[in-house]
């Protein structure tokens, strides 16, 4: 095999390694695989680059547009992913590592194009949250946005996931409008590199988006402003030693960090050998332990099971990682690969032998295991290791010291508040775990454990057929945790992308607010339709356009008739003594839904039109009873217009019901599906 | 006048000053007014008495709980204020800064014990945004929860509002559940002592709650955890020394910086001298710059107009500032008072040389000003300068150097970009304002400089009478800003008390995260109810109380009824051929309220009862047509109850309509008001 020379991506150019260049081993073999490194990177040219250009294109496109592009960059992945597949052998994954890390990284990808799509305006302001109402009279608003950050992020990932780690943060990234500077860990970024190569290849990106840093970044961290993001992955030492540079530091420039943790799975009280939880605690901890050969931040590194139960736990795990074949990652027989490196090998055997200064090893011997169709001295194997501490209130160092491989201790437990105290011993972690089928014990995990817990992932028969493994960051859910595990958070859905958009408090009046926020602010100024709105299609429909209907006045017959049609005989309609006896009502009061009905009878245009389907109804709230002899009339006006497809969009409009007296009687937001003009 | 003595609260103890007190300075008259500091403080001991005795307590209560102390708190110190004001002259302020010192903290207080009732559960655990659709039979699902750190606050103020810069940061804190350290600035802190001793003597407060460091805070952020916070208030240079602390660092403790900026106000184009926001906006800077002797975070550094308006600007404001008497803050005709001690003056004076070299001072002489009722010789006196910058694009100095009083400097700008490049000049800012009439000036500022500023305040004549002022955080908006201003967030709303929370990604069947959450989640076990839950009281509805109707068969008669009865005759539901040209519909369909209505005859208690009144719907999606001859039926199951009053409280049902084929037909959440039990 030749040595892979892994370019940078720098300013536009592919950038071969230098004399500086470090070399990279093939994780099977122990061999030289490639080499990554230039010194004479011109760092001030990419973030030139990236923020002069690539920052204005994204900048100009709306969130579907950016959405689209994660979707059109999933799809190409997709299709290139078995040369990706076939690279990553080297690293010591196996095929089903594959499936997390490539599959995964693209299904990121995907979600959050959708969540775009879905969650987010056609424009490139988001609005985080409603109106705040600061004014009597409502002539001074609050509303909160988000704006693009106007610089550049830069994303240092971490070598166990080349894809994913990448994707995880370049999705969240690019559809906030904010070119990303990838620096992949060196060990494995000859896979990041050919996935960065798909995606610049298919000219899906706006030039200047995406640039790539094989190797080390130079100075770059002392050239960012408040505007710039630095994403983090990796080691607490070295999130520390970044973050706490002068430069971050005196600028307040974000720094998102990551860090491994040492994270918890409990076995609940209840999940007693035989019950499925029991079965499933172990299969939980067996797959922890083995994929990516334990070399996972959310692996489990502490098993934290009833005291009785100890014994049981180790002898069923025993069972079930005696059957895990480990070797060739090529090899289809084979459940785990190798680490990464040699180093990394060593770095996990110092950590283990930390631990086991406090803890029995009771499953696993580093000196003698099986290893299937590889050279056990050459590449980067391990058997897992199981150790048990018998004392693990005094024993700080099981709760302190990750051996980043296929490496858990297990430790006795007396009762709930003790295996909580337990958990939160490791002073802030990714994500813990309980398996248990009893509710109460999961209300009261997640009240004393989790303050110290980025992710509470809960498992029982109810969820396991679908649930998704305590080690699984999800793009919907937030990734991070506090204390030892860095004290930031990525993905969490929208969440994750304001962590590359700046939140602003924007006051004014109703106009302006509706101007910034492309969204209708009630008391804003109303547009007389030129037409009925509903003869008008989705394009030319403009924000603020309104129709006024003619009053209708309710009679204590239309009351009656509607009680009886509909069957809804609520004592408040029928019954004057009581309505009166009701902290509410004056007397017997027409239905709420009857008000709803009668209004879209009077806005409703009934000849066949651009207006598709009513679709749904928000934060209807009813403010003043209706009496027989009141009037109803109604404002409607468009609030909002969200693209669906090619064929029409969602117009959410306002409507107000007033009565005789100008007094509010009712208010929600009213969902419409519009045809775009043919 | 004797000397005060400020006491700290030290684990439920008052304990005075020591030999190491610093001696405190009157404003007014520059003589000593009082001492503060103890170098033997037990800092420890305050840690151990708020992490073991005030945070379990305050955890122990529901939002509504706190929120309620809060509104008592509120009421206190209300009852007390004029003590406050008459304590407060000796800090240079006039009785106009009180009310936003003192009256402003009470009403953020009022503020944070309203949305903590309205907007928070009466529970301990937060609910993040909505269920995140995990796996695709609904058995395993996500949800965003916030907990209560189970650490300490620390709260460091800055000198300008010793007792609004207290409540600001302690309503949020409270209302968490987290107790607080107060530490404020040496220079006013003993306002801030009378303030805390009012609080503390209501006995509203659990023990451990509420402490206070009048003085130096010893070595307690090298002894805080994953679990504590600190929120800062002050210089730039402060912060960093505190934040990048190995300590705080490697332990990933919270630090939210707020700091002050070189905040900036923009005239627009449109708003030539004449117009109505013309006057507003030398108003505006009149304000700012005089209000604490422009001793805020928030005031205006920067003067940003048209080139052509310079000059019109300088002139109206200069003729406005010079009406401005300066001089005992406790005289009813002084309009600006003094800065907080000599020193803070020569730092003013100091920094306005700076400005000086890149600027001409246009107005205000501190050589020769007109001090009224004080001896300007004693008092830390200045009068209000401005300076005008005629090359703002090179002159960097006028955009970092911020003497913090009545200094502001004035810039031209060319057109609208340029005003905003001058305005982002400042490197992260708490707020910009701009004063335009014109809508699409406002959208342009907030896209282009929404990513440098924390807050952008617009204003214009159909605002200014209610309008708060550029410089007044509200308790509603977030209050930070990016970069210079320290890049942390305060207030906001229930944004605010989330920097005291940790958010955790819940993951687990719909049973768990029912419990979890005390909302009941779609797809969790129904709890049959007893009696038809309209004939149970607020206080017997179990979370899961669920009846299932009957079915009800729609006709086409009772469509067309429908129709001709509301006037609601749209295409769709009376015109076969064109409701099948729809992308939606089969062909005629019933209406959407029918559906509703129908609904609601099906699950009603017709007989009085305590359910008061539907009030309200949200989230209503209609999901597949109904025909005629199709059959629809109801669940409907208590999802979530709210208590608003000592009479009823808010009980949310979860509502989805199924036809005879089980399809979902629609699905809403409906709103009532059920009486307690007498």
């Amino acid at each position: 095999m030749s040595i892979l020379d892994v370019k940078s991506f720098v300013a536009g150019q592919w950038v071969a390694p230098d004399e500086d260049a470090r070399s990279i081993e093939n994780a099977v073999t122990g061999a030289v695989l490639g080499r990554a490194g230039n010194g004479s990177l011109d760092v001030q040219a990419m973030l030139d680059h990236a923020r002069d250009v690539g920052g204005p294109a994204l900048r100009n496109l709306t969130f579907h547009d950016r959405a689209r592009m994660l979707k059109a960059l999933a799809t190409e992945l997709n299709a290139h992913k078995q040369a990706l597949y076939d690279l990553s052998f080297a690293t010591g994954a196996t095929q089903a590592d594959h499936m997390i890390d490539i599959d995964g990284g693209v299904g990121t990808l995907f979600v959050f194009a959708s969540k775009g799509r879905r969650e987010m305006p056609d424009s490139n302001v988001y609005l985080d949250g409603d109106i705040e109402q600061l004014s009597r009279h409502g002539t001074f608003l609050g509303q909160h946005i988000a704006t693009s950050l106007h610089g550049v992020a830069v994303h240092i990932n971490a070598f166990n996931f080349p894809v994913w780690g990448m994707l995880e943060k370049l999705a969240p990234t690019l559809l906030a409008g904010v070119p990303a500077i990838v620096k992949p860990a060196t060990a494995t970024c000859y896979v990041t590199e050919l996935a960065v190569r798909i995606m610049l290849d298919s000219g899906i990106l706006p030039t200047g988006a995406l640039q790539l840093v094989a190797g080390g970044l130079g100075d770059m961290l002392d050239r960012l402003t408040c505007q710039d993001v630095v994403s983090f992955t990796g080691s607490a030492d070295t999130a520390f030693k970044l973050r706490s540079s002068d430069h971050i530091m005196r600028n307040s420039i974000r720094f998102v960090a990551e860090q491994d943790s040492l994270n918890a799975s409990i076995l609940g009280p209840d999940a007693v050998p035989g019950t499925p939880e029991f079965g499933l605690f172990v299969k939980e901890v067996h797959r922890e332990m083995t994929t990516k050969a334990g070399q996972k931040c959310t692996a489990i590194r502490r098993i934290i099971a009833p005291q009785s139960h100890v014994d049981a736990v180790i002898e069923a795990l025993g069972a079930r990682l005696s059957k895990t074949i480990i070797g060739d990652p090529k090899a289809d027989t084979t459940r785990m690969g190798a680490l990464v490196s040699n180093s990394q090998k060593r770095d996990v055997l110092e950590k283990a032998a930390i631990i086991g200064a406090h803890a029995e090893r009771v499953i696993g011997d580093p000196d003698n295991f099986d290893v299937q169709g590889a050279d056990s001295t050459k590449g980067a194997f391990l058997p897992p290791m199981v150790f048990h501490c018998a004392d693990p209130d005094t024993a700080i160092r099981v709760h302190d010291t990750e051996a980043f491989g296929p490496v858990s201790t297990i430790m006795g437990y007396t009762d709930l508040d003790h295996a909580i105290a337990l958990a939160n011993k490791g002073q802030g972690s990714l994500v813990a775990s309980v398996i248990t089928h009893d509710t109460d014990v999961a209300r009261a995990v997640a009240v004393g454990a989790g303050a110290f817990h980025g992710r509470l992932y809960f498992n029982n028969r109810d969820s396991m057929k679908e649930s998704t493994g305590h080690g699984s960051p999800l793009p919907h859910m937030v990734h991070g945790g506090p204390g030892r595990a860095g004290g930031g958070e990525e993905l969490g859905g929208i969440r994750g992308v304001m962590h590359y958009m700046q939140r602003t408090a924007v006051q004014g009046s109703p106009d302006i607010l509706t101007a910034i926020s492309k969204t209708w602010v009630p008391g804003a100024r109303e547009i007389p339709a030129p037409a009925h709105p509903f003869t008008r299609h989705f394009d030319d429909l403009d924000i603020g356009e309104t129709i006024h209907t003619d009053p209708r006045t309710i009679s204590l017959e239309d009351i009656e008739h509607f009680a009886t049609f509909t069957g809804d005989t609520f004592y408040a309609h029928m019954d004057d003594a009581a309505a009166k006896r009701n902290p509410f009502f004056p007397g017997r009061v027409a239905h709420g839904y009857l008000l709803l009905s009668f209004a879209a009878g009077l806005f409703v245009e009934p000849n066949e039109g651009p207006v598709l389907a009513n679709t749904g109804l928000d934060a209807l709230r009813f403010m003043k009873p209706v009496q027989a002899g009141d009037s109803i009339k109604v404002r409607l006006t468009v609030k909002h217009k969200t693209p669906r497809n090619d064929e029409y969009g969602e117009v959410r409009w306002h409507a107000t019901l007033t009565n005789q007296d100008e007094d509010k009687v009712a208010e929600y937001e009213l969902l419409t599906m519009n045809a775009f003009k043919p």
